[in-house]
């Protein structure tokens, strides 16, 4: 508890001190709390008890920030496919800016994707801070990290999924895209866009038509466009 | 010169300094520029006189971060109407969050829209960083400040303008909406959502079915998708 907080404050939510607890010790927790930043609650020791039965606590209790832990790609792909509707993946080629990656981690879950690819260089990591800027969407959304994003697409490929890429100089238009079917939806950086071993293994390559006075869109809106139409298409087919 | 650089050097892009000039006055310009942050460019005189012909410029040359200037609402009202396939203006009813307009902005521009309008108190300003942001959104997008937005609205139903508001808890999906008319979409904040002055002039109500997993979207997202839907059922009925 005390190396946690000396340590690793910032994965720390809130650490507990059970009130018959007045040595010492926990008042060094309660200065280090202080200290780091993280919430000190003096709580009664049988409320502890009944919140976490069994636990061996001696009346320290820290609660971590998140609990998170990336999804095996397997895994995240049986589970996608046991969905109603089609399964719905999303492959994020090297987004490198973590308030990106957060935004479109909660625009999927908030469309009900199913899981969420990424590689496992060059791309931001999944931290407890960018999930909790991401409202909560974790909890929705499988996360999957792979070593080699090409080979990754040939198995979805083999297993009977369309690879769609979404890019601002597609010829064809989202709308117009028939997206009732298994589908891993690729999107690229802003700046970058999709790079050169994701877009030879795309089958269709879509956009999004805008005004022409904007070039390109923010990756969670473009997202968010792109996840909304496959929504309204599936549940317009009583999926 | 010497007054914007020393109390609005945030309004500078960059400052022109005509090469016949190296007394004193341009010496000190050039410390300032230097002091505050804004690139001092010398160049010679000629030069400056071929991209400014007839200016009173005496060799200095300040160049403002963005030229931007609100426009008029009737004025704003009257083009949208000149528009081909129904007007379609955006009321942003109170974010106060800059980063949050400014990604709206950039995502209305995407899509066409004819002019976005804001409340003169709790709203965050248009300055240029945050046309910056977005993207050189603003070349394209008209704004309107306006001190009433509920009496902004009338004005607008009295024109003729469907206003419709978004919110979570609506009933109505966006898919199913007929959006094929003159049309106001009014956005609130994530946090507040819609005033109660604004909502009670609204004719109706939609929101973005998600999965229920996570409530909200980002407003920019959200703005993006109802835009999307907009655009999208315009143009399949040929407009």
């Amino acid at each position: 508890m005390r190396e946690s907080l000396l340590k690793t404050p910032e994965r720390l939510r809130e650490v507990w001190v059970g009130s018959s607890r007045d040595g010492a010790r926990a008042k060094e927790i309660a200065r280090l709390g202080a200290e780091k930043g993280v919430p000190v609650h003096f709580k009664a020791l049988r409320e502890i008890q009944a919140i976490m039965p069994g636990a061996a606590h001696q009346g320290f209790v820290a609660l971590a920030e998140t609990f998170f832990s990336y999804t095996d790609i397997e895994d995240l792909i049986e589970k996608s496919r046991q969905e109603r509707g089609g399964a719905l993946l999303i492959v994020a080629d090297h987004i490198t800016d973590e308030g990106n990656l957060g935004a479109l981690i909660r625009t999927a879950a908030f469309f009900g994707v199913h899981g969420l690819i990424l590689p496992k260089d060059r791309s931001a990591k999944v931290t407890g801070k960018l999930l909790k800027r991401s409202s909560g969407a974790y909890v929705s959304l499988l996360i999957s990290q792979v070593v080699n994003l090409g080979r990754t697409l040939d198995l979805l490929a083999d297993k009977g999924f369309w690879i769609i890429g979404a890019a601002g100089e597609a010829q064809e238009s989202l709308y117009h895209f028939d997206w009732d079917r298994d589908l891993v939806l690729v999107l690229g950086s802003e700046s970058k866009g999709l790079s050169h071993s994701v877009r030879e293994r795309c089958h269709a390559m879509v956009k999004i038509p805008g005004s022409g006075q904007v070039e390109s869109l923010n990756l969670s809106v473009a997202g968010g466009v792109i996840l909304s139409e496959i929504v309204r298409q599936r549940g317009s087919k009583g999926g």
